[in-house]
């Protein structure tokens, strides 16, 4: 149970109603997500969260996809419910399959693996990405 | 420092030999990166992360660079160092761009935020997978 | 569900019942919060954490509703939802509006955003503090 | 070593060099830090990174230094070298004595601890916050 | 509730029912236990899985229930709940009593706390391993 | 480096004195770890971290080398540097050979792993442990 109220969908104060409108449009959704309704409580942390999830979420020099996989990837690291069924919801929405989820999550759970042995070992970097 | 001996290189452990062989192979390079040096402490435990380590980074319904930047978004929100450093080459290395890598570090940045804000507000999940 | 036991708040242990005790008449309530009827199972182990608690939260130089907001800092960045839970009513209880948990929030967010960027580019630090 | 360039202070960038003579202007400060170095490889993301942080971080209802603190308290956890590095000293800068920094950090080792006992026992919340 | 479907234990998929029969027999159980179900949307992942997974876990040079041990302890510091819960059941199975978890989980907090106190100050190492 | 000073070794502070002290004679070293020269800034704090780290990690219904196992896999999971290495030099001290270091570290990169597995696929508990 969420430990702040829920703003309603048809709140009246500008900021939340405009970005309310905003985040129906842009997702093509008829309902605002609850992470938005909490985030309301403080209509100008709202804004500046959904301003900048809108900008870097548009497709830009990577797609859209390839976005949410790494959004799912992140939430699976911090094991974050809700962020994890949005975000599975969301790459399931823009095409990835069942089986590729299945190979995205193999290699969430591989390098989660792997960071905890190099951090086991203590063991310095050797591979570093060149002069870009 | 690492905490435990590198092997050598030309370790003549068989399984050991072996693994180092097809790390060399498969990856294309002329040397052993130290995480398997230090896995090669425990011949069997290397031979069984570099087994699934290369099924599971074959390409197959995701593709190689997908795969890297999954690899590079669990790392930085796991903040390992070494790892950080092999992926980020890596990806380069797949012909990510700066200015592409710019935009996936944004968006690991954006889950490790509002993760923490999900998980702040204890809020349920609303949004999630339809059946596949 | 619990995975030990819960030890019953009447328990006749002279040390969970010392301790039980001293919950009470600290934080002004009338019955043992779950967590310390957990440990309860090891009284030494309760008994050592109950004092050391007490000790850190008492008011010192940093006053009590700071460290409260330091721990409800700690809880959403680790996600555990028992303690958001708690220390967002201890918050409260303190005090804290609904605004200025908005506020506090926000900042808890945005740095587990500004950790991961650091982190993913590796930078070292260049703002350091000055001798004490 | 960074993983990718650190743009130079005198960047010719109109975005980059708005941001960079704001960050200047706002935290009285004569160069750049390099995590806003980092981010100016990607204009945009830098931009909405700033205006952000710039946003949160102002005093509101919760004043300066409690902010810092909770962005310490934050970096701690997470163990991201940069940030403790730069919230000890913005701390430190706000007036925070190494007595009062003693006791914040106390009080972020206990919540790490009891977070991961609340945890280990799975109890569930029983202590939650009253409707605001 | 899960993000995938649930195979059913009588899948007739051969890799699937292969693994399947050998956890029953490894584990001496007569059920499938959830996340073998949930992996099993992609059989070869879940093949490499439990391989390692049995591979690692049987006794070694050290005893199953110093690894189960282990198990437990990185799945309360991850605060997975699903873990916490079988792998609590797998410690007790193996005769681990309540005293004793208590003072397992008591060294688990402990360390919790004193990882992010090491961290907070950021000293450097001064105790090292020597050579093996 | 260090955010805060060491307090010196010969420091003449009544409680940091007994506290370093009881240190060497309980370790059997001839110096003081710097982690607790960074603690001694807070002398109650000092003395009540060593007081219950000398009273957990003291053998008990589980023995000493399990205990500093434990230590380790949290140190790994929380990627602590300072830890790991104090942890694992003190696993060595106590008879963990290089081999045996080894499962056990395949244990906590193994389980990094599942936990994660779990969090993905968001499955509900179905094995917990019997009433004690």
């Amino acid at each position: 149970m969420a430990t702040v109220p829920l703003v309603p969908e048809d709140s009246d104060h500008p900021v939340v109603r405009r970005v309310f409108d905003d985040i129906k449009a842009t997702k093509k959704i008829d309902f605002i997500p609850n992470i938005w309704r909490a985030l309301a409580n403080h209509p100008e942390h709202l804004s500046l969260c959904w301003t900048r999830l809108k900008a870097i979420m548009a497709p830009g020099k990577v797609d859209a996809l390839t976005k949410e996989i790494v959004a799912l990837a992140v939430s699976a690291t911090n094991g974050c419910n809700y962020c994890i069924n949005s975000h599975t919801a969301a790459t399931q929405k823009l095409g990835l399959t069942l089986e590729q989820l299945g190979e995205v999550l193999a290699v969430v759970g591989l390098f989660n693996q792997m960071n905890k042995l190099a951090d086991s070992f203590q063991i310095e970097p050797d591979i570093r990405p060149k002069p870009w």
